[in-house]
């Protein structure tokens, strides 16, 4: 580079992968406020609303709820190095590459981890979770909600009786299924749970919303040690501290609560972010960004099974927010999506793992559960598969999603709880 | 919260702290700009040319320039486990309370830790540091550069020289410093180095440059682990692996590397925001730049002591950008802060550990480095004195300061590299 580039100018695009997906203008707009200092009354007011919204979202009265600075794994991170002990046993029940990254980060975290796994497209029956629970006897059970690399949904109304049965802490990531699906962190018995902004949420990736229950503080707690520097005489100190000074949610906690111990310093911009996330769900309404949701993804289902596409997965598990079609014989998935995208400016995903080539993941989430959204990326993707010589109906994708969001679609599908 | 809150509406503040500071307002412009997919050929230029703009900060051909998402101990504590092996002999030369951070960051990391102290308000002599260098026999020398705390700059010109010598790594964290005092990543001969953009950059905090020179490359990538799930056949993988996944650096390299191998989701705003910081500098150029900073510096400097206040520390090795003065007997610091804040809209700082209760810090760092910024804060800082009953001298502040900016003002001091 001899020469400077200009300011920032990307590209129009329509975000109809698996995320990130397009963030709400407001939230854009909310990214760009002024910034204030690290202890400004408006600033830590704006810290404690941010939680007292995200309380909400995650339908919680769990004190501990707040950002961990960083993207989605950094909230994974954050709970399990703060939560697991070098040899605890943790069970990962795997049905996606997030499982897999579950199960990666115990690892890292020096936990003892088993695992069990279902076939890609497929959940776990709360059965054989318990039959796992019963025989590795964990002190951990971590399970990803909503998988994108599979688009499942994994069922977790009955695991919170099962772990509390068995005297097992119950963590889920729900970075992808959140704000476009149900979750109850109190009601369904969660001890931990993590999620990021750049899906159902609609913002940008980078701030972590977590929750943890009094129990999952008690350990943290547990484990406490502030840091040299800042220490004062009379805060104890740990021998098995955790490994992690970024991610020890239990400074992270001091620096949230009200001793508002220093840590590390917001990110005000994303804190400014997230909390827009939020309460843009709540202004709209949780039930009602849950039945967008539903009726952007059961659109967008008939819209490709109108196309003739054939949809992967159990379709009775599949999440509102991403549907993945198999990629139909003899087209090059990956230059499908490139005129898409150069075309169109419309983001569709590509795969992981044993999906790789086979798969296209399309989303309907967050701003972009919408209509307008929905049929553009249609009628785009029709013209797109015609010309790489695939037999598509005309008009049959926006047809049908026509139908569904004026009511008089089939119910394809409902969502699961 | 019975009802929903309104839409972020900060109060307008002029950030005269140790940071975060205020942000240049085409920075803020660049944190809204629409989202792309993470794998947009938009997104991956954009992350290759941020990539080279950083190069031109840190002043380094280190291929290895890049960012951790996160603030500034994110970067920190992803070069610290990323380079550290348990049992590790690391040595910190702890001038103030950022060197105590990177001694526990180190320890977290289970390495053996060596620390030397000097007072608060002085920095060592390279004789020091060689001389505890050649005691301890580390792996790694781990130095902040500007401790804000003290708000002294540590030299590292000759550093890199005894490091070499003696077979040592040499880590430096520049967030406080970077873009406002001299910085020569390779001409110091630094194998790692981070910052933030909160400081003299002028962004929010939130994303955390790092560089790393070959041979660091070369220790982070003898410790590879890819993560199941998207594990190939062939890819490597180290018993001795890095103890955490978010701050796997060799995965971050694969990340923004040609090999684009999926880890984070790359917090897009982000990364704009870091892009802008960037450009502004390298627009207006280093040497401007920082010629600012020394003339801001001085102008603040020269004002505090035009009041009649005392400035605490070596003011030969004080950063250009912020000042500690010390809090004039019978004023209780906290309430003068408060006014400031509340009546003018002008944050200055408070102080940490030995130093909490005695000293305020200024800032003049990145967008505030200005001449009205400077002059609206010693006048309003006047205007406070004089209510808490302080005799102050009526303009001594302004006075002087402005003599600095029109160049007729006493060279009272100057940066050293």
């Amino acid at each position: 580079m001899t020469h400077l580039p200009g300011p920032i100018a990307p590209p129009p695009r329509l975000l109809m992968g698996p995320g990130p997906i397009s963030a709400y203008p407001s939230v854009l707009t909310a990214m760009s406020a002024p910034l204030v200092g690290q202890y400004d009354p408006f600033m830590t007011a704006t810290m404690t609303e941010t939680q007292e919204l995200y309380r909400r979202v995650w339908r919680t009265r769990n004190d501990a709820t707040v950002l961990v600075d960083g993207t989605s794994r950094a909230g994974i991170e954050a709970v399990m190095v703060s939560l697991i002990r070098p040899g605890d046993r943790v069970l990962v029940p795997i049905f996606g590459r997030f499982g897999h990254l579950l199960a990666e980060i115990a690892e890292r975290a020096l936990a003892e981890v088993h695992t069990i796994e279902t076939e890609w497209g497929q959940v776990f029956p709360d059965a054989v979770i318990e039959e796992a629970v019963e025989r590795v006897r964990p002190t951990l059970l971590a399970l990803v909600q909503g998988d994108t690399s599979t688009t499942m949904n994994q069922p977790l109304a009955g695991i919170g009786e099962i772990c509390a049965r068995h005297g097992v802490l119950f963590y889920t990531d729900a970075t992808a299924s959140l704000g476009g699906n149900p979750f109850e962190a109190d009601g369904w018995g969660l001890d931990a749970a993590t999620a990021g902004l750049q899906k159902c949420l609609g913002g940008p990736s980078g701030s972590a919303p977590v929750t943890l229950s009094d129990r999952a503080v008690e350990i943290i707690r547990s484990r406490k040690r502030i840091e040299a520097g800042i220490r004062e005489e009379g805060d104890e100190a740990a021998s098995d501290f955790i490994r992690s000074n970024y991610f020890d949610l239990g400074m992270i906690l001091d620096y949230w609560g009200p001793r508002r111990l220093n840590h590390h310093t917001e990110a005000t911009s994303m804190l400014y972010g997230a909390r827009e996330c939020a309460r843009l769900l709540l202004e709209e309404g949780v039930d009602n960004v849950l039945a967008r949701h539903e009726r952007a993804g059961a659109a967008m289902l008939a819209g490709v099974q109108g196309l003739g596409l054939v949809v992967f997965g159990d379709v009775a598990h599949k999440m509102t927010n991403v549907v993945a079609v198999e990629i139909p014989d003899g087209v090059v998935g990956d230059a499908v999506r490139s005129d898409l995208l150069e075309d169109f400016g419309i983001e569709i995903g590509t795969s992981f793992g044993p999906l790789h080539g086979r798969v296209w993941r399309i989303g309907t989430m967050g701003y972009n559960a919408r209509e307008d959204a929905v049929l553009t990326t249609l009628a785009a993707l029709e013209a797109v598969l015609r010309r790489h010589g695939v037999a598509v109906p005309a008009g049959g994708g926006v047809e049908v999603a026509t139908d569904v969001f004026r009511g008089a679609g089939e119910a394809v599908w409902t969502a699961h709880a």
